[in-house]
Formats: C-alpha cells, sequence, structure tokens
C-alpha cells in the first residue's frame, strides 16, 4: 500500500480531541481513511489494565465528505472512543479492507503482521509540559564562546587551569590538550547585547550550557551549583540576562548536571575528605579503596547517587532555587542519571525532579542514545533527540568528506538513503506519545557533535536539513552559530567563536534561510501543532503533509535531482518557501518539480 | 541479504558462553559470519547503565575454518566480550562488510538503519529458572475432561451449581447457559491412572488447571486455596498423583490465579460481608457504593489488591504450600496483575512471588496479550506464548472453514503467508531474553482456544503446526487431546472429554506423529538446546536450523506444495523425520524437496 492510499492516524489535535486527558476521561480518536484504501470496518484497540479491548469505530458524517485541512474532500473519517485508563494509555486499530486480510495501524504505520505494543499510539495522562513549551524555538549558547561584553576587562586575572584564547584569531582546539582549557572568554553580559540577533533569526527561548563554576570551559565539572560563574559574570549577570529575555517575551533554559558533578565540587570535596561526611552518600565510595565511581571512568566527574535523601534534597533546592531566572532545565546525561550496575532509579529520579517543580517548567532530558524507554514516565517532556532526528538526518544528508564523528559509533557517520532515514525517524517516533514527540528538540548540531554545515558539505543540503528541522513535528533546536554556516569536524572543534566581527565567516543566504523558515513556522499552525503524513519517501525524497484542521503544509525536501513527484491531492498548492504555485491536472494529480537539493514548501488550497 | 548469506547470532550456548551470567561476569559472544558476507568488521554494543559502548571483536582462530555444528567450514567466526554489568544487559553488532553500509545484526535479524534497543539482544542476571525445565514437554489437563477415575462414585451429589453430563455421549456446550456449569466429572485420580499415556506420548511435565474448589468446571473461581477440591478426590487424590508422577520422574505444575479469586472465596466473603475485616483490603471497594472491582467486570471474580501486604504475605504462602506436589505454578491472568489504573505493581508482584519460592520451581505467566513488557524482570520465567506462536502459526497454517476465535481480536483468525508468520515470530522473540524465550511455552491450542485441528482443519498442516512446536525455541505444551486430533471452535467447546473408550474420535495417525516428533527432540540436543537460524522463508515455507556445538538440525516446514528449496549448504543430511538423505551437488547445493503439506527434519553431517 502506498503511503498516500494509508489510513491515517497520529497524536495531533486534528485526531486526538484531548492530548492531556486525565485518568477516566473518554477521548476521542479518529482516522483519516483515502477512499482507495476500501475501508470497510475499523477497530479501536487498547490495553486497559494489560487485558487488550477492542471497540468499534463509526464512520463520522461531521467530517466525511468535507475538505478537511484544505484536501481530501473524498477521505472517509472514522470516529472512537477511547478510555484513558491508565497514565499512559496505549491504543492501536484494526483495519478491515476490500480484498486483503485485516492490518494494523500503528504509530510505525501499516503493519500487515502481529507485533508487540511498542509502536502503539498512546496518551499520556501524567501533567502535560508547560503550554509555552509546544511553541518554543530553541537557541543553544555555548557560553565561552557566543559574546564576550563589550565593556568586560581583558581576560588578565583567569584561574590556572585556563588557556587565553583570541576571540577572532586563535583556532578551535579540537582534540587533544587544552580543549577543555582554552578560553575564549564569553560571557552572560555578551549574550544580553546580542538578542536583537536572536529575535531577528526568529527563536524564543534560549537555552545555556552550564554557568557554574567549574574549571573547564564546558563548565559540565560544576564546583559548586549555588552561584554563577565569577568569570561570566556572576549571579547578577544571568539576573540581567535573564531580565533582559523575559523582557522580550522569550525564555531561558538552564543545564544541569544530574548525573555528576565536577571533582571540585563542595559536596565532593566534603564527602572524600572525610568519611562520615553527610555528602558521603551522595557519591559510590569503595569502603576499601576509597575510589569512587565516575562518569565513564572521568575521575573529574563523580558520579551522584541518587539513592541518597540528602541528594535528592539537595539537587531539588538547585533545581528551584535557579528558577528566579531559568523557566526549564535540560537534564545533562539523563541516559545515566540514577543508573549503576543493579541500582535503576532513572524513571523516578526524573519523576521525582519533575514534581519537585512547578507546572510551568520546561524539562528535557539529554539522551546521546535510545531515549524511548525513559520518555512518558512522569519525568522529562521531551529529549535532546539525536537519535530520532539528527542521525538519519545526518545519514541522509551527509556529503561525500570523511566524517568519523557520530556519536561514538563506529566508523562514522553512515549513508542512508531517504527510506532507511524514513524508517529510522518512524522508528523512534513510534515508540512515544505524540506529546513527548513534539516536546523533543529537533536538532541539527550542539556543543556535542559535529556541524551541520561540515556533515552535508554545502549549504544545499544544509537548507534541507534545515527544512526538516524547521517543518518536522519536534521543538527546533538551533546551535548558535549554524545559522551563519559555521563548520566543525566534532563538538570541541565545532565550539566556534561567534564570528560577530568576521564578516567573511557568515554565510548571510543562509542566515535569511534561518529567518524565512523560522517566520514560516511561526505563521503556520500547522508547522507547530500539525499533524504528520507522510505521502512519498524515495531514496532522494520526502514528502509530507502537516495538517490541522482548518489547513495543511506540504512539504517536499530532496537531497538531489530526480524525477518530479506525482501526487492524487486534488488541491491548489499556494508555494510559501521557494515555491510556485501548483494546480491539480484533470485527474486531480500534482505535480512537484525534480530539483535538488531543494527544500519546498506550499500550503493546501480548497479542491477545484 | 538473503537469509543464509547473513551474519549470527543468538542467544544460545553455540553464541553465548554463559546463559545464565552474574553482575560483573565477562561473557564471551560469538558472531558466525558466511563468507559471501565480505564482513571486515565486527564491533559489539553495549550499553552499560544507560549510555553505548562499543568494543571490537576479533576473528576466533579456533572456530573459524572448522564446521562447527557440522556445516560451514567457510564461515568466519567473530569473538566478543561482554561486559554483565547490569541486570538486563542488552547488546548489538554493527557489522562493518565491502561495498555496504554499516548495519546492525540485532535479535529481530540485520537492520540497515538506526533502530531503538528493544529488539537487542541480552543476558539476564537475575536467578535462572531451574535447570530441569530447560528439558520440560508439558502436558495440559483440563482435570474434569481428562479421565475419571475407575472406582470413582456415580456423579450423583454433585452441587447445586453443576449440570451432570455423560462423559462418551453428551456434547460440550461451547457458549451460552451450562458452559461453565456442566460437569463431565474427571478427577484427580483419572488422572493418575492415565499417566502411560502421558509418558508414552513423551511428555514429561503435566500442568492442571486449578484444582481449588470453586462454582464452575473450570475452577477459576476457587472459593478457597487451602484444599483441593473434594469433587476432584480432595487433598489425597492430589497427593497420589503428584506421587505417581513424581515416581515416573515427571514434574507437575498448578494453576493459580493471582488476579483475582471467586466471589465465593473465604477471603472475599469475609471483606465484603464486614467492611473491617482484615481481608478488606485485599480487594478493590468502592467505600461509597460497596461496589469490587472484579476481572473484566465478571463479578464472580473479585480482582485482588496486591497493595495489601495481607494478600502478598497469604498469597505467597499458599503458593509455597502446594510445593509439597507442585513443582512450579502456571500465573493466571499474569497480564492484569498488580495492574489498575493508575495502579501499575505487576513487575513487583512478579518479583516478589518468584523470590518468595525456591530456586528449582517453574513459574510461568499466562499473557493472551503482548508479554514482552513484562518478561526479563525477575518474575516470570517465560510466559504462555500465545502472541509469539501460537498467533503466527494459526494465522499461516489455518484451513478454510470459518474461525471466528482468535484471541478476541475481530474478525477472526487472519492468514498470513510464512513471510508475515515469520516476521511475527521474530518480532516477539527479539523483545525477550533468550533464556525467557526458551522457558516460554509454544502452544498450539488450549482449554482457552479451538483446537489446532479446527485452525488447520486438516491433519496435514496439524502435521506442519506440530513440527513448529516441538523444533522451534520454546517449551511445547501439549493440550491433552490434541495428539488425537480432537477439535472444538473455541476455548469451551474444545474441552472435549477425552475419547478413551471412542477410537473412532482418536487420530491414531496423528498421535504416532506426536510421539515420534516428541522422542525426536527429546533425542536432539540441538532442538532443546540449540540456537535458531532462519535459512529460508516463502509465502509457503519455513526452513531453519537448529545447531549445537556437535551438530545441527534441519527442518523444513511448507503449508503447501511448490518449487524445491536450493540451499548452499555444503553437508550431507541424513533423514530423521519424514526425510530421505541428501546430498550436497558439486556447488555444494541441497536441493529440499517441494511437496506439501510436509514438514521434514535432517541431521547435518560433515561436509564433503
Amino acid at each position: 500500500m502506498r503511503l498516500h492510499e494509508q489510513p491515517h492516524h497520529d497524536g495531533s489535535g486534528l485526531y486526538v480531541s484531548d492530548g492531556a486527558p486525565s485518568l477516566g476521561d473518554l477521548v476521542t480518536v479518529w482516522v483519516r481513511v483515502p477512499a482507495a484504501a476500501g475501508v470497510t470496518a475499523v477497530h479501536l484497540r487498547s490495553t486497559p489494565d494489560g487485558e487488550p479491548r477492542f471497540t468499534a469505530t463509526a464512520v463520522d458524517p461531521d467530517r466525511t465528505g468535507a475538505a478537511v485541512a484544505g484536501y481530501g474532500a473524498g477521505d472517509v473519517w472514522w470516529r472512537g472512543e477511547l478510555l484513558v485508563r491508565n497514565p499512559v494509555t496505549n491504543y492501536r486499530f484494526l483495519v478491515e479492507a476490500d480484498g486483503v486480510e485485516p492490518y494494523w495501524l500503528t504509530a510505525g504505520g501499516i503493519v500487515e503482521h502481529e507485533i508487540p505494543d511498542d509502536m502503539d499510539f498512546r496518551v499520556v495522562a501524567y501533567d502535560a509540559p508547560p503550554a509555552w513549551s509546544a511553541d518554543a524555538v530553541i537557541y543553544q549558547i555555548f557560553p565561552d564562546r557566543f559574546a564576550r561584553a563589550a565593556g568586560a576587562k581583558p581576560l588578565a586575572e583567569l584561574p590556572s587551569w585556563a588557556l587565553p584564547r583570541e576571540w577572532d584569531r586563535d583556532e578551535v582546539i579540537g582534540q587533544g590538550p587544552g580543549t577543555s582549557e582554552q578560553f575564549f572568554g564569553g560571557d552572560l553580559d555578551g549574550i544580553t547585547e546580542r538578542l536583537d540577533h536572536l529575535q531577528a533569526l526568529g527563536v524564543n527561548t534560549v537555552y545555556l550550557t552550564p554557568v557554574f563554576p567549574a574549571r573547564s570551559n564546558h563548565r559540565y565539572d560544576a564546583s559548586t551549583f549555588d552561584e554563577v560563574d565569577p568569570l561570566l559574570g556572576g549571579d547578577a549577570a544571568l539576573a540581567r540576562l535573564a531580565e533582559a529575555v523575559h523582557a522580550r517575551g522569550m525564555r531561558l533554559i538552564g543545564d544541569i548536571t544530574s548525573n555528576h558533578c565536577g571533582d571540585a565540587h563542595e559536596w565532593f570535596t566534603r564527602a572524600v575528605s572525610d568519611v562520615h561526611a553527610p555528602e558521603r552518600e551522595m557519591f559510590y565510595f569503595d569502603d576499601t579503596t576509597g575510589e569512587y565511581e565516575s562518569w565513564c571512568g572521568v575521575k573529574s566527574l563523580p558520579k551522584l547517587n541518587w539513592a541518597s535523601p540528602l541528594l535528592r534534597e539537595r539537587m531539588g533546592a538547585v533545581l528551584r532555587r535557579w528558577l528566579v531566572h531559568f523557566d526549564g532545565w535540560r537534564v545533562d546525561v539523563a541516559n545515566m542519571t540514577g543508573r549503576r550496575g543493579a541500582q535503576d532509579d532513572t524513571h523516578e529520579v526524573a519523576a521525582l525532579i519533575r514534581r519537585g517543580l512547578p507546572g510551568e517548567v520546561m524539562l528535557v532530558g539529554e539522551h546521546m542514545h535510545d531515549p524511548t524507554g525513559d520518555l512518558d514516565r512522569d519525568g522529562w517532556h521531551g529529549t535532546m533527540n539525536y537519535l530520532g532526528f539528527t542521525r538519519p538526518v545526518w545519514a541522509w544528508l551527509r556529503g561525500d568528506g570523511h566524517l568519523d564523528q557520530f556519536f561514538g559509533t563506529p566508523p562514522g557517520v553512515p549513508r542512508r538513503d531517504g527510506r532507511a532515514a524514513y524508517a529510522t525517524m518512524r522508528a523512534f517516533a513510534s515508540r512515544v506519545s505524540w506529546r513527548t514527540l513534539t516536546h523533543s528538540w529537533n536538532i541539527l548540531d550542539s556543543h556535542d557533535s559535529a556541524r551541520v554545515r561540515t556533515v552535508t558539505g554545502d549549504a544545499g543540503r544544509h537548507l534541507v536539513a534545515l527544512g526538516l528541522q524547521v517543518t518536522l513535528p519536534g521543538t527546533p533546536m538551533v546551535y548558535a552559530g549554524s545559522e551563519f554556516g559555521l563548520t566543525g569536524w566534532n563538538g570541541e572543534n565545532a565550539r566556534t567563536p561567534m564570528p560577530w566581527d568576521r564578516p567573511a565567516d557568515r554565510d548571510e543566504d543562509m542566515l535569511a534561510a534561518y529567518q524565512r523558515l523560522l517566520r514560516l513556522r511561526a505563521a503556520e499552525p500547522a508547522l507547530r501543532h500539525g499533524g504528520l503524513r507522510w505521502l512519498h519517501v524515495t531514496s532522494d525524497t520526502m514528502v509530507y503533509l502537516r495538517e490541522v484542521e482548518q489547513n495543511a503544509i506540504l512539504v517536499a525536501a530532496r537531497r538531489a535531482g530526480g524525477e518530479a513527484v506525482r501526487l492524487p491531492l486534488d488541491a491548489r498548492l499556494t508555494g510559501v518557501c521557494n515555491a510556485t504555485d501548483l494546480e491539480p491536472d484533470d485527474s486531480g494529480t500534482v505535480t512537484l518539480p525534480g530539483d535538488g537539493p531543494s527544500l519546498r514548501v506550499w500550503r493546501l488550497g480548497p479542491p477545484r
């Protein structure tokens, strides 16, 4: 069955009456069925308390025969009622159709055999993420490399670990000695001065990597959580930044290391120097050898023990305290937090942290590994979606250069065709609720990765990647500098000081493309809150619809030129990004241009 | 990549040095690679404490170049060391090969894109199932229908709910009034008298559906767990049966309802009659209405509340007490046990139950729904594998009759071709450890389903189903009577009184086939403990190898005649079931006959 002929459902508002239900609620769910599918019955299957239950659905006369989201007047809409019996209520559909055996409609698509429940759709009755976060567009700043305030003093009195570097002159050290010690001197007031750039770009949420004092430029080895690093301007500079951000109606996100702290941290120095210190229980000490557990064996990052009530209390206080400035937290190494050997407190810890924070606080876990088992558990609202977004996009759009950095996976970035990249995206998306998917961050690159421009090797495919980032479900996270087309072959190397004063290093066309696409996203509810319907996927092409009740957006991403794509979409297409208007032909088919790499977007009009 | 050309790994002893490791152990794992695959590197990936780690593997000179399991002298064996860091340690392989992008080798097979971890291989450091259970062949008896002791008194003094029925005369009521009340009068001494039949059949473990007093013929509505139903002969009869079973070196398994009891149960009658009774907490009462939660709304089956310490204590005592006779428990409705709305204590309850029992006790959970999320969690050793075995086998081998009973799934048993059935089996098998898979029960039918003969519609495909049951990984469970080819269109209808005195109702050829195949399984370690390597799957054909270090067994199952299957197996095949000896041709290819339905088994010899 071709994609565009398949029955469709997803967790968006067009298909689910309530994405944040309470236990005991009845939620209405719809399935949209193209007439060509020949469907005769649709059964809704859920598993209340672990037991399968089938519920009949019926054709919905209010939608059937109408052009919903601007197209498909011939589509049949089936409607059913889902009981929210459990905090995570999973469901799928069994479809009966002419001439074929019954098949399943799951979050992973159509499946023509029996499968486990892990690709079921799901609604989640745990507390919803804050409303504001659904429209967030994140801008990630690595403070040492973003901007130094105009009035800042020279980098004279640096601590002994730091190697002073010249902003516009020195190369970034990408590996080996000096990587963590090179110090370019960006500070928080420098960010405050550059907020015009962010606002013009179209982002609305600033995410800062750690700002606590440490003994490295990245500051993931905090020596305290109780003050802002004086090298960044201290508490007062954070207050000024937060005020300026909020004055523009923007938000500010902090970064917390829940898995470890630095070995200079006050909790750890007390614990290590006194076996009777109350802080001793907050870490993992071997009573015999005095050795302690650390992050991946890096002794400067002692691992925190969440079995400790004192840690729970103190970390909870830290997370709450800084909400005077922050609107949310990105949680570092969420995948390892609370896990060690036979101990697995991760889900409990994530829930503890979330419940300890007010409902309007965003909480996103870092997973550079499969996050799906840690989501939809009343903890993290979403994840940094490296697995379900970054990797398939990289693998599809990578250039011909040598790319050995693929999040630790040998032998580097693979080449995957469009079908494989699509399969990867669906595989990860299908394991989480729609709510979690849309509150996870679509990332092209970060302070922990190569730059997308280096991955794609050219601006053309960078633009395609950007198009996917902005138009697929998820919260876009722009890593500062990628809007200028900066390059970098690994995370450290890519922490380029911003080229404010190096116009030759700025790709202004790319900046304009970011601005245009982020504006489009802000203008189109379908791109922020719409469902996702894949229409056409080939080796070089991905075509999909984002749709809300009133209208739909069609996106065509091509990594290379090739055949034009003919789609049976009996609707007018109005070009809204890099696209001319298109009309369906007499057979009700529209033809999308075949050149590439390209990223085109249209708005669907009513049928002829 | 064709199946027989793919690198292979599974959790069997040929590929994993220790299937029951302890935390902290290093386990050796191997990958077998056909030379045609052109593999240049194999990376072992695990996720200790949630963080991915890649470990190099190396060619193992001890196996490479040798005929392992009697074939494949050209195969290359890669060997790596896996650290058992967590109780469930998942892993997979990343394979580099000439001319293709790196691909993953998972428990679900080769995957050429990125996927979540849920199809990873896994080793489990929780306590292992009892050693004896690895060779168990189960025989399920529904006591009311198996046999009535020769000297039993007439069915004169039945309780008022029971409708007496004549063993060899009355039809079984399959639905409607009388279904649960029809009483044929089988008893435990009747079973004791028929153990010769079981032993001749080749089973070694007797599983009895409940034997506690109740108000139905199925006894899933126990009125006490403290005595055996006097209608079955009481405690003394169970003691006699257990003694006779054990005297033959066989085992006996009981059936416990952990999710509910009967509304006549002494715990419930106390709870319902006195709001202050200690038993009140063992159920779910609505304090306002006095209503109580029950299994799927059936008020005669009040649901047990595992939040109750008293329930935990009493049920634990029950489960231990009867071990004087039983060697294990089948746990009824394991999928719902401990689950209700926001409460989900299932995993905790399963672990509590298991830890409360000695290590030599078998513990298998009933799941007529997806069990994968409830396994490998220190609770149930395995499940009744309806989802991963029964359903795909039924869907592949079903006949043309009307079959509306498919475990509640509308609109009945679907028709799936061999590829879809294979995909279903792999999908479920890939979500659990090898240990759990092999300790789960391969079921063709049970007291809760139609009979396999009715599903297949003829003896030919029934034989194919039997072949799969006996030769695929898993513990065969024969439902009493199916060895005679009995029929029945649903669970109740299929509870046929055994035709001991109705020779015309017995398919003696089928009985002989059961005996032959179960003897073969007992004789061949590869069928009991060997790995599983799929070689060839088409619409009508499944061909696979079971292999231990010394030899391998080749199974060819066909649901219909068709083309002969040519396999590049440079080895002599010695027919051991319904098969003539075969020799490879000059190109190293053996040709398997194309007629069907058929089930053929060969033993692989050394290469020419």
